[in-house]
């Protein structure tokens, strides 16, 4: 699929629900497994979203719109959730998100982002010059990753539970 | 984690509302598109659920509760729901998979599921000898695998709208 801002903005206002269904009032122990050490649970992944929300993917969009190319994005710190995570539930996670991409989705709609726009260039501090279409597909794409990731960690709790039936789940085995 | 019959349930009560949540009323760009030929979209993965739930899970459990080893589980098909989907909207299939797995549920919990039980034993077609635990951790975890692949299909959608932040993105490159 080619990048069109609304069938993106469809994903973005759809995955706090989602992950909300998923994920609210569920026992710790399908929230706050992983896959091993060093690993995420549904539990860190939530918190790398807020993170996201809180210093990724608006103020990307920021900057391109205000600076081009002429000035980088910060660096995005990949586990800075896992102390500002510490002594919440998963709930008050859930919330948090709800509410910042909210709030997000009311920014982005309020910069009129033009099929022009979209061809923007920014410079990301690893990858060079990116477009703004390319950032806020990664927006989508980073959502659905990690919804991706949360599901398959929560499955992989039943690795030895489900016995012989291990060989027909690919995810079990990968 | 061991088996344990609540914490199963939370999840599969679950997985018709999370989906409901990811895809309901998405242009069927997101929830038509698929990996390529002979792999599901989103809305076969929704049809193949839909099977399970008409064919596998309280149908196979009945199977071990009545008739133990003695009598093998019907062969699960695993591409029939091309043919019984056609022609429906994703909606109607996300309205049939809730209350299909509705009634499930509310006949699980009627068929007192002791710990005993779990423990009794079924024949498969083809993995043989296999425990009511594991059969029903397997559905469990059929769910959470089927609701990840349909994340990940719609997410590889977005491969080349990412741009070369494709790299940082695990799953497009899988």
């Amino acid at each position: 699929m080619e990048f069109q801002l609304d069938q993106a903005v469809e994903i973005l206002s759809r995955t706090p629900d989602t992950l909300n269904r998923l994920l609210r009032g569920l026992p710790e122990s399908w929230v706050l497994s992983n896959e091993g050490p060093d690993t995420w649970s549904a539990f860190g992944v939530l918190g790398h979203l807020i993170h996201g929300e809180e210093t990724d993917w608006i103020p990307r969009t920021r900057i391109i719109l205000d600076f081009g190319e002429s000035r980088a994005f910060e660096p995005f710190d990949r586990f800075a959730q896992v102390e500002k995570s510490k002594g919440k539930s998963i709930d008050e996670l859930l919330d948090e998100f709800d509410s910042l991409r909210k709030r997000n989705l009311v920014t982005l709609a309020g910069m009129n982002i033009t099929t022009e726009r979209l061809a923007k260039r920014g410079t990301h501090p690893e990858l060079g010059s990116v477009t703004l279409g390319e950032l806020l597909a990664t927006w989508v794409a980073h959502d659905l990753s990690h919804v991706a990731q949360a599901v398959r960690v929560m499955c992989k709790q039943y690795s030895n539970a489900v016995g012989p039936w291990k060989e027909y789940l690919p995810l079990l085995t990968q």
